[in-house]
C-alpha cells in the first residue's frame, strides 16, 4: 500500500467526510489481521477499543512511547521478567490473560519487594479472534486491578497465520523492597524450615485437562493467583526471619527445591506425608503418570525461615486465603551434593531429582 | 516422563557418577527442543550457556525469580516495553537481538530518561537452530554493552514447531528522567520546530532487502542504533526547550508526526524538500511502491522544540555521530483538524495521512 496513491498530492480538502471514517471494531466477529499490528489507524484502534478501554489509568493514558512513573521513594528496585505461551488459552480457574498478570506479580513479591507496574507486550497470530483477544485483555485488566498494580505501558505486534499460537503474553513487573528485607534463592542456611503455601499441582493438572490430545473429566482449577498480600502478610510477621520465598512454577515443588538448594548449596530433606495435594490432583497424576512434585502451580510459595520463626509464619500463611493449606513439609539439610531428598509415606526415602527435559510443555 | 521412574524410591546412592552427567549443548549443530522451555536441568543449561555466558553481570547471576536493583536515586521512572518480531532474524546492518535492545533504550530514551536496565523474555520456536540463538543473544549482549544498559533479568519458553518463528525477544526498560524534564507527544505547541536526526526509510528497506519474496539487490543498511546518548546531548544543549522526543519507528515519520499532531491537538507542516533521504533508500521505495515518510526508523528521533532553540539543537544533533545528516523538516501549526501537510519538493502542497491498515508487516 502507498500512501501517496490514497492521498493525491494537492489533496488538502478538509471537508471530505470520509477522510477520517474508520469502520468500527467488530469485537464479535472480527479477527486480528495484519494491518492491527503496522502502526497505522487500524493498529491505533485496536489499542483504544481493546487495551486502552480495559486497561484504563493515567500511565497509559498519557500515551507516549513509555510511561512516565513517580519517583518510586527509597528502597531498591525490582524488576522480573515471564513470557505467557499457556496452552489451551482458557482452562478452568483462569486463562493466559490473568495468567500472565499473577506470574510475573509473583515474581516480584519473590524477591520480598511490593509490586508498583507491570508492562505487557502482546504478540498476535493473524486470525485470531477479536472476541478472545478482549475476553482475555479483561481478564488481564481485573487481574490488575484486583492486585492494585497498573499495566501502565504495552506494546502489540502482529504475526502472519501459522507463525504464531493465537496470543503470546510477556509482561515486566516493577517494584520496591523495604530497607532490611533481603531474599534470595542463595539465603537458606542448614536447619531452616521449609514452609508451603498450599496444594500442589492444580495449575498444571487443570490445563492438561483441557488439552485435545489428552481431554479429562476432572474438577481441579488452577490456582493462579497474586501472592504479594501473603507476602506482606509473611514480611510483617516474622521480619528477618524469612531467607527465601519462590513460586513453584514450570518444574513444580520439586525443581525449585532443587534450583534453591543449588543457589544456597545446601540440601533439603522433604516429608511426603506433609506435602499437601488434592486427591483429585493426585489422582490425575496417576491417570497421567505425572509425579505432581513436577507439576506447576501459580498460586503457591515456597518459604524458608529460620525453624524458630516457622510456626508464626506457618499460622500467618494459614490465617490468609491463600494459604488455608500451609504445611510445614522440610528441613535444610548440610549436603555437598545439594541433593533434595523426600521421606516417602512408605517408610523410604528417594532423591528428588531435577528432571533432565520436559515434563509438561506450555504450562505458563 | 515420569521422575519417579527415573528414580527409584530408596535411591540415594550419592556415587553414581552418571547422576548428573549432562550431555553438553551442541551450540554448532544443535537445536532448540521442547525440553529447553521445561524448567528442568536441559532449561538450566540453555540459559547457563547461551543467556548467562553473553548477558554476564552481577544482577543475572543473582539467579533469583527477579533482579534485585539498587535504588535508583531521585527522579522519576519511565517503564517502556517492545515486542520484537522482526523477519527475516538477520538483515544487513544488524538483527533481532540488536534491535530488541536498541528499540527500548530509544523508547526509555525518548521519554528524556536515561536508561537503567533491561528485562528480555524470549519465546524460541521448537527446531530453531543454536546456533542462530547464539548469534542473536550475543549481538544482544553487545548492544546492551556498548549502550551501558545491563539485561537484568529474563525468561525463556519454547512453543512447538509451526507455533511460533524461530524467535521473539519483548524487552522491557526502566530508567530515571532527571527533575525538571518533561517530555511528551502532548507538548508540542504552535510554532515549535520541528527537527529529524537523520535519513528515512533506511531501517524497513534493509529488512525488506532480505525478504524472500522481494530480495532485491541494495547496499541499504539498517540504521539501527540506541539513541539515549544523542538525547542526553539533547537535553544538556537547551534544557527546557525540548517538547517532544519520539522515535519514528513501525509506521515511519508520517505516523509518528500524526500521533504527536493528534495527541497536541495541533497541525504539523513539512517541508519536503528538507527531509533527509538516502538515493539507494529512495530509489528502492520508488521499485517497490512504497513511501519513504511511512516506512520504519531504529536509530532516527524527531525533537520537537521552541523555535528559538532551533539552531542550538540541530548543531547539538549534527555533532554527534547518530545526528550527522540532522535536519529542521517542519514547523508545529494551529489546525483544528491535526492534519501533518508537507510543502512538496515540486511546490504543492498534500496531506501526510494515517495509513489505514499496514504497509510493512514485521519490520522491526
Amino acid at each position: 500500500m502507498n500512501a501517496r496513491d490514497t492521498t493525491p498530492p494537492g489533496n488538502t480538502d478538509m471537508s471530505d467526510p470520509k477522510r477520517h471514517y474508520v469502520r468500527p471494531l467488530d469485537v464479535k466477529h472480527g479477527r486480528v489481521d495484519m494491518g492491527h499490528g503496522a502502526g497505522g489507524r487500524a493498529a491505533a484502534q485496536l489499542i483504544r477499543d481493546i487495551f486502552l478501554a480495559a486497561f484504563d489509568n493515567p500511565y497509559l493514558r498519557q500515551g507516549d512511547d513509555g510511561a512516565l512513573l513517580p519517583a518510586p521513594g527509597p528502597g531498591r528496585l525490582v524488576m522480573a521478567t515471564d513470557a505467557h505461551v499457556v496452552s489451551p488459552l482458557f482452562f478452568p480457574g483462569g486463562d493466559l490473560g490473568c495468567l500472565s498478570v499473577h506470574g510475573t506479580i509473583n515474581d516480584v513479591a519473590m524477591m520480598g519487594a511490593r509490586p508498583l507496574y507491570l508492562s505487557a507486550s502482546f504478540i498476535l497470530e493473524e486470525g485470531f479472534a477479536l472476541a478472545e483477544l478482549q475476553r482475555i485483555v479483561q481478564s488481564m485488566a481485573r487481574a490488575a486491578q484486583e492486585a492494585g498494580v497498573p499495566i501502565v505501558t504495552g506494546d502489540t505486534k502482529v504475526v502472519e497465520k501459522g507463525k504464531g499460537d493465537g496470543l503470546f503474553i510477556s509482561t515486566t513487573g516493577v517494584g520496591v523492597v523495604p530497607d532490611g528485607v533481603a531474599l534470595s534463592g542463595a539465603h537458606a542456611r542448614v536447619g531452616d524450615a521449609v514452609l508451603l503455601s498450599g496444594t500442589i499441582g492444580d495449575h498444571g493438572v487443570a490445563v492438561l485437562s483441557q488439552r485435545e490430545s489428552l481431554s479429562f473429566g476432572t474438577s481441579v482449577v488452577s490456582d493462579t493467583a497474586a501472592l504479594h498480600t501473603l507476602v506482606d502478610a509473611l514480611l510483617r510477621a516474622a521480619p528477618g526471619a524469612l531467607r527465601t520465598l519462590r513460586d513453584p512454577t514450570r518444574g513444580g515443588l520439586a525443581t525449585t527445591l532443587n534450583e534453591i538448594a543449588q543457589q544456597s548449596s545446601v540440601g533439603i530433606r522433604l516429608d511426603e506425608a506433609q506435602i499437601p495435594i488434592a486427591a483429585q490432583v493426585e489422582a490425575a497424576c496417576e491417570l497421567l503418570g505425572l509425579d505432581p512434585l513436577y507439576v506447576a502451580n501459580e498460586g503457591k510459595l515456597i518459604a524458608i525461615c529460620a525453624p524458630e520463626a516457622a510456626d508464626t509464619l506457618l499460622a500467618t500463611l494459614r490465617a490468609h486465603p491463600l494459604g488455608a493449606r500451609a504445611a510445614r513439609i522440610g528441613t535444610v539439610t548440610q549436603d555437598a551434593h545439594h541433593f533434595v531428598q523426600m521421606n516417602t509415606r512408605f517408610g523410604g526415602k528417594r532423591v528428588v531429582d531435577w528432571l533432565s527435559g520436559e515434563q509438561l510443555p506450555r504450562i505458563c
